[in-house]
């Protein structure tokens, strides 16, 4: 299987086999991510890191993958560093940013960018994240988390809980959770659930989907719980945003009747949605998910540039 | 022929000579800046980019080709960032600077800063662009590509089209051109004539200068042409400009009478002087210019560090 | 002695032996700073620069030293640029930056940042500077300059003038010049004196202290003269701050009756507390102190990356 010179927009556009083989490829780089291991597999190779938008998180995730391998990052981390962007159109930035380098990463805000700079890229171009459309490093790294959490990413009860409404990110992993077969179990206050075209959408494939507003009622079966955060702007009134808040906080005591094996998520940055009393206990991946997110960009460009 | 330790300041302190073993150097870099080819010619070498404007484009073109030749890169992209700055000369930033790094990029917005750097500084000083005053690696990559495309760079007809007035890369192309023998051609709507100075200084030297409005006067002859945008703000009537941007842009259909062998570039961004359409004709080359760039700069950085 | 994996918060948590172990380190690696020999010591590792408030000039020098030795170079230059930092944590953000990263270097404006982050990070920790707080690599590199400079960094009279009552650094350099055995000659105007608590704290050990507003006085016995910069807003009267400023300045004719040996030192940016035409005589040793910066962290790098 090879992914030399393919582009990365959607998780829609891999295989379930694609995307095991880039799981497997991304084992072989663990000790190169952790520093533990040299490599020169992408000296003299330049990553173009195009920000249309700040994310730090991401950026310094791809800038770290790239230069663990031997390669080089050039780029912008905000829009209004790129006088490139002046007036000119999304396909000439593009068209010129290639001659600079091997691939490219790009980030900006609205939905379907990254599939234009794509047609217009003869080099392979990563999606990681265009507005309310896709981001899908990210929810790779979710899905490779859990496989080396759990040791497999199939049969298993994940929760996602919070705002399942607005999130790219939960909206994302439902789909790749049901593609790899696993139960999912949906927990968010009323008004933030899950869309219903994507809860109908899977339910017409037959995967199986549980709705609750209760963590309580199906925390027991779970083997993940995926947290992302309730944002104070999605509420009117202020009350009912506390209310919930404190509800959907996962705490130690949150987590009694959980199994000793659950794993919990957060794409992060958390702000106070996970207790950092979890913090050092053996239920908490997240700060696993962000290395992990390292070792999947390591694989991806190492495929992608062959 | 030595550069070793050499500013590049303007084009005028360089001999034809040494500009053609500039070239004929770049010509061995193309494997390396397409990333075809591995280098570490200058691999522990630091070149400090001091951009106290935003440039992306040429920002990038220069980390691009340093890391390419598996140098390394600090820096700033814009002098917000740059605290250095703050109350502090240039001349003492430039003495600081040079002590990090091997050789010095320099963008800034007056003219004269960097010469004055370069006076300043032990290390080799790259003028990046200093306002209305000179950018000489746009000039090598103009002509290089022209070289590239057409075989030779002398006794050509080469065209320069838009606003001649006011933008300093036709100003040099304009010497650089006559002083490799090539015959001008001058197009430009009324007001943003080349400066008489230029004209007249040119004509004194005794190269050939031909001026006009009118494009499809001089098309039939031209082996190149170069585009440059022509900005509304240049403009007190706003018709007048809509006029003059719709009679000088370049679209398929104007260039019917052009030779097959017609190289047409431009600086970049192009917002719409030249249509979309030509990209995929034989005549668009401003994209290839994009490239040689990268392998110009690699040159000139691999020639100054030894 | 090992200092692999340690972290560099203050100056206080080293022995004069560690110093000495650090000094004798760096003795090695100006070769390598200058650029006249590479290494790849550190290929493959990864520093994260986290600067929260600007201070290009540090950055640029740990990154060049960082990238002497091989190694590489994520992270963002100002917060604007940081949106990691939004809404989360700083133990939150550090829990994350070292899953990208070897060793962090944190610039922070809040005293107590830098230690907070050693306190949550794995990996070795960095201090920039902290607020109020410290800055070890400057105060290391002040004495090391002294070290090379004057051959020794014992018995020598060290005079610190300028502003003494703001000055973190000149605060850092009374303790450091005090530990290894020299006599402290504390020149500064009325109201901006050395703190008591610092001077008192130092006569308790049984240092050596004088004090004056006069240079003149003590000039002739120093052999190292470390100016730092009179802020204006330090004073309700313009004409006062004027008075001042003109007399604390170091010019040629100022240093009459000076050692022809003494070393003067600033930690830059000047203005114009020293004149420029100071910078070609034998007592300028400022912009050596520039260079020596870069020695001492890629020492410091190098040894707790092991």
């Amino acid at each position: 299987m090879r992914l030399k010179g393919r582009d990365i927009i959607s998780l829609e556009d891999l295989s379930n086999g694609e995307i095991s083989f880039i799981f497997n490829t991304a084992d072989k780089f663990e000790p190169i991510a952790r520093g533990k291991k040299k490599s020169s597999a992408l000296a003299g190779k330049v990553m173009a890191a195009l920000f249309f938008e700040p994310s730090t998180r991401t950026r310094l995730s791809f800038e770290s993958a790239m230069q663990r391998l031997g390669g080089n990052v050039i780029g912008f981390a905000e829009p209004t560093t790129s006088s490139i962007a002046k007036g000119e159109t999304l396909a000439d930035t593009i068209k010129t940013v290639e001659k600079y380098s091997d691939v490219i990463v790009i980030r900006h805000p609205k939905m379907g960018a990254a599939r234009l700079a794509a047609e217009v890229a003869e080099i392979p171009v990563i999606n990681a994240g265009d507005g309310a459309g896709h981001h899908p490093t990210q929810t790779m790294l979710d899905l490779y988390t859990i496989r080396k959490t759990m040791g497999k990413f199939k049969n298993l009860n994940v929760g996602l809980i919070g705002d399942l409404k607005y999130g790219r990110t939960v909206h994302s992993l439902a789909y790749a959770a049901s593609r790899f077969n696993n139960k999912l179990f949906l927990i968010s206050p009323p008004g933030l659930e899950m869309p219903r075209e994507i809860v109908g959408d899977l339910s017409s494939q037959g995967k199986e989907i549980s709705e609750t507003s209760d963590l309580r009622e199906v925390l027991p079966k779970l083997d993940v719980l995926y947290v992302t955060r309730i944002q104070k702007e999605r509420f009117s009134d202020p009350a009912e945003y506390a209310k919930v808040k404190n509800t959907y906080k996962i705490e130690l005591k949150t987590l009694e009747t959980a199994k000793p094996t659950l794993c919990v998520l957060h794409p992060l940055p958390r702000v106070d949605e996970i207790s950092s009393e979890l913090d050092s206990s053996p239920y908490a991946k997240y700060f696993d998910q962000v290395f992990y997110g390292v070792v999947i960009r390591a694989a991806i460009l190492s495929l992608l540039l062959g």
